[in-house]
């Protein structure tokens, strides 16, 4: 469950005075956070704690998450003219090494327990970048794929080429699976997202692939775009909360599912939530494998108690 | 196209010192930003200027907008309790007058140019006094629905009925048709809207009913649950631009729609945003009519010249 940590009062104390890029920065501190859900939820696996604009910033883009907004940046990239000078940038095989750091401390610490490695797709990292700040609809960004495709083309080819190698770091130190999460891909109509930004996400997942591991594609919003997620590259398609596993399913055909339990029903009484948990589970074997999640982040002020339960609730149904 | 006027210089100069809110309570002021998108665009419609929040403040919620944020609450609403309160509060017929005033001076203004009015739907509006602010996926609001429906059809129920006396009053001031606009329902899966969400659109739509005029019901991202919307008592299904409209007239049947240019497009170079709105209106002629419009507000920083353009293009057009 991605962002589970942030629930946790232990994770709370851990990050005490710690800016949040700066924690996802310190090897032993983003080990720790990895750890700490791991620990208390005994979920199968781990899920690596970091930013998506950890990359931005590590290969040097002027980028801080501002606490009640998100990520800022210093300046939007807005034209060719920006492209060109952010294409500047690059990541120095150096920049990577607290990465490499903490995932090998976290996977000597979690044994058998897999770790899922993490990278934001291109396109939203063109996202936050053309935006500069929050954004419901990401506007901006949608705007300059049509005003200036080269620009774009160029903008989605360096971010991809940023995250590859943010997650290829990751699977390299020891992470077993890797998440390509494209948090923004469902503000695109099919046509763009097909025309103009899978691509891109091939390219992530081409740079890893000869790694052997299994590669998740999930975005929010994406029911209409469930197979291009999968002809990308993935190996394992995400699903919010917006439509069934069954529905999914149907759409993707005989794939692995990932996610798909509401976290709105995170704070609604045991009995509602237990009953929407079976219904994923019962839903989710129209699939070949479910890899039971969320279909979303974990809402910060979620009680730890009610996670723990529901993993239980989990590792106590039959096998199918 | 709603926000058409916001890209317009004599908008800025209108508005200079006056707060959002305050401009929608003042009837010539309110009547004025209606007209100057007709006047200048030439188009065949008026949409009433209005605010979402507007009914909310009439009923006397303690709301504002705030610069870069959205709508702003003074004391979110998340409990029984909460709605409890808020269901004291209620719309006085004479607090609808600057409402009733600005439809009539427009309506006279408008002469055979017909007006829409605007309304948020419950769902939106619950969202936006639920959240109390900005939010990406409505979570709050999407918690309260599982966690207490007891509250949360109480909340609804209250919404609806701001909402439609909201909508009401502008029809019975001259305006020639109503559009309810469920911006969040999107976030929704289709159970939830459909179980938990439908039935309040319905309730307003139904306070209408008997004036007899068009009703629209647009929402964003809301491909899922097009026929819902429909189900729910419009006459017109408004459509974003992720999906296109032959594919929107596949799900719902032989219903009007709305909308569907893409409002990224109206930053891309004219040959490219011509041909978006000739495919839109091509795929349009699956439905046994359409509204064309955008499919979202127009961005702020729109080029007016290209909207006045894109209205003389679509005249131009031979009628099918």
């Amino acid at each position: 469950m991605r962002q589970a940590g942030r629930s946790l009062p232990e994770y709370r104390a851990a990050r005490a005075g710690v800016p949040m890029l700066e924690s996802c920065l310190r090897p032993e501190l983003a080990s720790e956070i990895t750890l700490q859900p791991v620990r208390r939820h005994r979920v199968d696996a781990g899920i690596f704690f970091s930013d998506i604009v950890i990359p931005l910033r590590l290969a040097g883009v002027g980028v801080d998450i501002v606490a009640g907004r998100g990520p800022v940046l210093d300046a939007p990239v807005r034209s060719a003219t920006d492209v060109a000078r952010l294409r500047e940038l690059s990541l120095a095989p150096d920049a990577l090494q607290p990465i490499r750091d903490a995932v090998a401390i976290t996977v000597a610490e979690l044994g058998s327990t897999p770790l899922i490695g993490f990278a934001g797709a291109p396109f939203t990292l063109a996202a936050y970048l053309v935006e500069g700040g929050p954004s419901k609809d990401h506007i901006q960004a949608r705007t300059l794929m049509h005003a200036d495709p080269d620009a774009w083309h160029d903008l989605l080819e360096w971010a991809a080429d940023v995250s590859g190698a943010f997650l290829r770091a990751q699977l390299l130190a020891g992470a077993s699976a890797g998440q390509l999460f494209d948090s923004w891909a469902g503000s695109l109509s099919r046509t763009d997202y097909v025309d103009s930004v899978a691509w891109a996400s091939a390219r992530v997942f081409d740079d890893v692939r000869d790694l052997g591991a299994p590669l998740v594609h999930f975005g929010v919003g994406t029911g209409e775009i469930l197979p291009d997620l999968l002809a990308a590259g993935a190996d394992v398609v995400g699903v919010d909360w917006r439509i069934p596993l069954d529905e999914a399913a149907r759409r993707v055909g005989r794939v692995p599912l990932q996610g798909n339990i509401d976290p709105a029903l995170l704070g609604a009484p045991w009995p509602v939530l237990e009953a929407h948990v079976l219904d994923v589970v019962r839903r989710g074997r129209a699939a070949p494998a479910h890899v039971l999640n969320l279909g979303h982040g974990v809402p910060a002020d979620t009680d730890p108690e009610v996670l723990t339960r529901l993993v239980e609730l989990v590792h106590s149904l039959p096998r199918p």
